[in-house]
């Protein structure tokens, strides 16, 4: 039965929940399809994820293993395959709480980075899981910059075979996962050396653990890195080679090889590499980023309609927690910014296949701008949802620290997404230059491409709004997001011109703008979402009144923007202070409209309560009844030994013979 | 050895790191007391946290009982009392991995709200250990909002006894500390009914489990809560009533007494209760707060010199990432913060022992304000510590992440702290209700207390700065901060009259004001803050270079302040467009020059390595080697059934007969 409470809420929603969850998954039909796949997972106690928060690492680890071999059964039973619709639902429905991801990259990167033979040999028998690949870039002491890695390659003509070695202990691999404990190969990034000669870092195809017995081959160390914030249920491992000899063959050739003789020859383009990148950042979006914060959002805002804390108003019942103005100014914005980061999604995901369209067409004119949208919205979207999802966790008080009610494993889950595939500031840094560029050549009249077009137009007028309700328009709202990003922008570049042209060396003056460089990123990104969102709800059909509340998130998910950053848009009096006024107004007023329709909106997201694995986030809200049930099962509720070693002779008061 | 790159800050520092350490301590004879504290804790293996961070929550809350008891006879041995001058760093050099701590509470609630009689027979019982108390307030359903607690006590004048019921599943107590395992006695709060009438909360001793044996007693139910984000030493615990019955003489009974006959009587001031929160919120700061963001600011910058990443310069070596602009912003702030705060921790504690004298001579007139100050800055501290350590934790990067870093502990044992004693939003609201009704005394004329004062001198000058040099002068700034708490008190105010002068009710327009309100309570502590900590400087002794660097310290507290939140400043033309820039400007080049004095300045934390238990943090900054010697001890490293019964039918094909 519902808690009432949470029922009532459902009763007023002024749009068709079914319909906007078909809007969210692409069509109906794609949410008839998902709802099949997660009935298939979920209906299979092998994937099931009751005590997942009582479990140690090493049955995490387990777990994912078991759920990994078994899904390849699972998918022959239902005719699921690696390349078909059904694949992606897949993944959400196990919450990626599944080995052998990387699995997955090896043959990626194969495919990508091997020649013809290579892939012809090598993808069979990773299909076929003959064997469990990784994928080892990552080192100890170096991340980011690829060009630091330190493990060496040297070729060795008389044997025909590279020789791989760990030089220091900053050169070990570390993190990749799979690698601890279940890989047998890896792909290994290390300098390439030919008659003494650096030829920059290469992938080489690596066989680390025996076939037979899976013990570790000659010369390789290697090891799980321990325990870590969330991926309990993956080996992040680590990697140190001595003298491993790999044949001349392991070499990923697609673009480079090296001839029996030692000749080394570089063939093709390498942008494709830049492009895989590319994909990786917009791929992760959605399952990595939006999910947690749209589980976030379902269970604390459900939560919040549930637990009834103080008066509101004197002689009344307690109220509802989401009745106070405060907590939906915690939790709406996230709410907006889940939807606006879905469409944000949509739109890259767009541009990506558009420019992979382009790239099979060899022209690789878009990849610079996809490169920098990708890479700021990879930033931008994780730092927001990561702070989001925080949010909703403590919205939720003490329960909300309880592991049980499914919040710090999200919060410990996404906040990985900011670091890995790119660390934040580092991609923020990247979009800024391209933004930099761009700025300069449009300022020079040449052209860019279309997302930066808006950079040539720098406009010195006053934001036209004349009352709050001025804030509600698109055009308004977006113009002034467009301003900041301009205003960034410009006086970063002319900051960075002016250092130049006072003598400070080129590095240093970038160095000494990537504060403000990093703000500018952020404001070009904050202005396309914002954009974005806006062209999206107009065009959605007028009908069941989803173009209405969409459209109240969009203006939710501006106004926040403004409200929480008013500097930028007062600075140059672009907005004065009776317009900020009217922002606060018109933002405090959306709350309270968008607040009726809250718990709908989370449930259009169509979490199942398998993949919430919330005590505080089920449908049906009853919420301390089953934090009283999981509880009961926590392994903390066992007999501990602590009594009769230590709290006994305490309390029998023979402490002096301990 | 101490790597070079680390060793290399040490020779430039501008000031005595003894001195300020003996400056934080409070004097160099306490620093000598502390040090001696936290050797013989040390050096005792009970007190090891090796390994903690492979260990359950099981084996955590072993070793926490295993440390409080052996604790007792440390104590005895080393002629510490828990009254003694050498208590309060015992717990510092264990970083509260103890249990027992509750029992310290229960004790206190007994001296506060016991009579003497209780006093007389309750106290010595549990400083013998004869009992194990704990403190049961916080239900299920109820937390902030005490009178509605829903667990009831009824007097039965037949027996003389209280019969005290959990009524419902959310009247449950739940989260208290020690009761779910390890507690013999608890102080219940629950609803007074006598001969059918409602009294409201009092406390009543009850006796949960056995003396003999520690089985639950007749009518209780209790366990274990279950996983939280941290705490896994503590036993947060459940406690469900049915019909338990206790003697007339336990309910606590300094303030009111239920006489024999079922009359009720109340006696004394119970404005001391007050007090006692006051007291508890001011105590937390400086263990559970300040404490955590000195370690993650130690562990974070030692790190951020010994990881070298990309070339700052082409053609020289890889940048220690600690030269990095991106990453002074991120870290240096967080460390001025940690200063700043310990400052304000300073001013807190003495305004309260200056309370504490005059409550004493009967004069409550100081509660006010030592209650809105206490609740604001607990909130404020709080939340900007917290956001502090996990900025802290990304700036590691992918190392950050990892359990052995020391910083995932630390950063979710710190985020509990914005919820319990108050959570952070009610805390503001409380100071902001201080604000206002202060701002309105003062607007009227009367008379304020001394923190409030400059509430009454609404001014709508400028910032008279002229350059960025300007910015430097701590008068220019405090009285910025001033004027933004002046103008967000008055501004929410006059809103506040306008709502209820247009007919909104009292109640709804106070709601409708909350997100401005918190707003100004925190510039509230803000401005106190900055101004606590420029009059601190002021007064240092100028010799051995520790003023100026704590001016420095300031300005960068100040300016990250402003630069962080511009609009504020702005919005009313306090200051301009320009003045902000020189803000910018400011607060930049402050980076670059503390960033040079960035290691002595943390090395003055003087935390052990021990106390930091942190790869990346020891002092000898032999980052890389510590990993992975912690690493291979995980016991993920250990053999896993998950290769013979998934990974080897897997590899060898077999899968189908799985």
């Amino acid at each position: 039965s519902v808690n009432p409470d949470l029922a009532s809420e459902r009763q007023t929603a002024s749009f068709s929940v079914e319909k906007l969850t078909a809007l969210l998954d692409g069509g109906a039909e794609q949410t008839r399809m998902r709802r099949a796949v997660v009935e298939a997972i979920e209906s299979d106690p092998v994937f099931s994820r009751e005590n997942q928060y009582f479990q140690t690492q090493n049955e995490r680890y387990e777990a994912a293993v078991r759920k990994a071999v078994h899904l390849q059964k699972k998918m022959h039973e239902m005719g699921w395959t690696e390349n078909g619709p059904e694949y992606k639902y897949i993944y959400r429905a196990l919450s990626g709480d599944v080995a052998f991801l990387l699995h997955r990259i090896f043959m990626r990167s194969i495919s990508v980075l091997g020649s013809d033979k290579q892939i012809a040999k090598w993808i069979p028998l990773a299909t076929q899981h003959k064997l469990i690949g990784s994928y080892a870039q990552t080192e100890l002491g170096h991340g980011t910059y690829l060009q630091g890695l330190e493990t060496t390659a040297v070729f060795d003509t008389a044997t025909q075979e590279f020789i791989l070695n760990t030089p220091k202990i900053s050169a070990m691999k570390w993190w990749p996962g799979d690698m601890g404990r279940s890989a047998t190969h890896t792909v290994v990034f290390a300098q390439l050396y030919i008659h003494g000669k650096c030829y920059g870092i290469h992938p080489f195809i690596v066989q680390i653990r025996s076939l037979q017995d899976h013990s570790l081959c000659p010369g390789i160390t290697a090891g799980d890195i321990g325990p870590k914030m969330n991926f309990e249920h993956t080996d992040n491992g680590y990697l140190l080679l001595k003298n491993v000899r790999v044949p001349r063959e392991n070499m990923l050739s697609k673009f480079c090889e090296v001839r029996p003789d030692g000749t080394y020859v570089r063939q093709g383009s390498q942008k494709i590499n830049y492009f895989t990148m590319t994909s990786v950042r917009i791929s992760l979006i959605s399952d990595e980023v939006l999910t947690p914060l749209m589980k976030a959002c379902t269970i604390a805002i459900r939560y919040s309609v549930v637990r009834r804390q103080s008066k509101l108003k004197p002689g009344e019942q307690e109220a509802k927690i989401l009745d106070y103005q405060t907590q939906q100014e915690k939790l709406l914005p996230q709410l907006a910014a889940a939807y606006a980061f879905h469409f944000s999604n949509d739109y890259l995901q767009e541009l990506f296949n558009r420019g992979y369209r382009e790239i099979q067409k060899k022209n690789f004119d878009m990849l610079p701008e996809l490169h920098a949208l990708s890479s700021g919205f990879k930033a931008v979207i994780t730092q927001h949802c990561t702070a989001g999802v925080e949010i909703c966790l403590r919205a939720c008080g003490g329960h909300g620290y309880s592991l049980l009610s499914g919040l710090p494993s999200l919060y410990t889950k996404i906040l990985a997404s900011c670091i890995y595939e790119g660390e934040n500031t580092i991609l923020l840094l990247q979009t800024a230059r391209f933004l930099i560029k761009c700025f300069m050549a449009a300022s020079a009249g040449q052209p860019v491409p279309p997302s930066v077009t808006y950079l040539a137009a720098v406009k010195h007028g006053k934001c036209p709004a004349k009352n709050k309700l001025d804030f509600l328009s698109p055009d308004i709202y977006t113009e002034a997001y467009q301003h900041v990003a301009v205003r960034l922008t410009s006086s970063t570049a002319a900051k960075l011109q002016d250092l130049i042209q006072s003598g400070v060396k080129k590095h240093d003056a970038w160095n000494q703008c990537t504060v403000q460089l990093v703000q500018a990123a952020k404001a070009h990104c904050h202005y396309i979402a914002v954009k974005n969102f806006a062209e999206t709800v107009e065009k959605l059909e007028t009908k069941a009144g989803i173009q209405k509340i969409m459209k109240h998130l969009c203006d939710l998910f501006a106004l926040h923007g403004i409200f929480s950053n008013t500097g930028a848009f007062l600075h140059d009096g672009y907005t004065s202070a009776a317009q900020m006024d009217m922002v606060t107004a018109s933002y405090l007023d959306l709350l309270a409209v968008i607040r009726k329709d809250a718990v709908p909106l989370v449930d259009a997201f169509d979490f199942t309560d398998q993949s919430l694995n919330s005590a505080l986030g089920s449908y049906d809200g009853q919420v301390y009844q089953r934090l009283y049930e999981w509880a009961q099962k926590s392994p903390t509720n066992q007999m501990s030994p602590a009594y009769e070693r230590y709290l006994k002779p305490l309390l029998h008061n023979t402490l002096s013979k301990l």
